[in-house]
């Protein structure tokens, strides 16, 4: 991709963030994706105007890209970002697999304004016990049945693998 | 919560996981959203059925118990999951902020069956320039244009925080 179309995508994802505060859609945030050097997808964060903490500007353009291709998968595609992806944003991006990340703000920028992902950063580093969310596994359940999901999936002839 | 519910709140989650597979609805995985004891919303992995790389059960659920609470948080709220939440929806539980997480089945029992998350875990860790996605910030876009939505963010008199 060459640098002008970089920077066209890059300045449309900080357009769609401008465009959802004056709207008061939710947070400063914007996202596109790129395949074959056009945009398939825009995203906004959502977040409080859908109530859905998971809707962030990557993820709201990642699940319409997908439904637009009708695959779970984003391969061939880029994404741009007005900001360096959260940690819930970036395990998103893994999972769906495009080809690259292009993004312009930082996350110490949004840190400045009350976006601070460091927290979480900091959080999935540590162990369990220790983290500020209570996280226990239930330790009294017969490992089959534990298990028994996985088993099933295992031994499943019709599964779609992803 | 007495232990006697915490086993009924987390066999269902592993009932949700089995259902799932054998319905070919999508991955081994089932979680549920606990309030004041009663279950407010549950959830399978539909990412295949869907074509939703983000539709993981824990977000399919936290999701919907969103929309029923009319709220994107899920205060004095309870995950019960049949596995050990990947990063994604492990950070998407930080921004959805329950009371806490129980669990059945741990990552590394996922991972015999195909779905290894350590994967990302080890990923989000590494800097930008050594991650097998190309991640990269767009140098040559003005500061203030870069900026602009924070700072509109900021002016804003109608924001909601979140």
């Amino acid at each position: 991709m060459i640098l002008m179309d970089k920077n066209k995508f890059i300045k449309r994802s900080i357009e769609i963030a401008c465009e959802n505060v004056k709207n008061n859609t939710g947070g400063p945030f914007g996202a596109l994706i790129i395949k074959n050097n056009q945009i398939i997808a825009e995203g906004a964060n959502l977040v409080t105007a859908t109530n859905d903490p998971t809707a962030h500007a990557e993820i709201v353009a990642i699940r319409k890209a997908c439904e637009k291709l009708n695959s779970f998968q984003l391969t061939d595609c880029y994404i741009f970002s007005s900001c360096e992806p959260c940690p819930m944003c970036l395990s998103a991006i893994y999972w769906a697999r495009p080809a690259g990340v292009f993004y312009a703000a930082v996350a110490a920028d949004a840190s400045k304004v009350g976006f601070d992902d460091s927290f979480i950063y900091k959080e999935l580093d540590l162990e369990k016990g220790q983290r500020s969310i209570q996280m226990q596994k239930i330790e009294n359940i017969p490992i089959e049945e534990v298990l028994k999901p996985f088993e099933m999936w295992d031994e499943s002839v019709n599964r779609t693998k992803y």
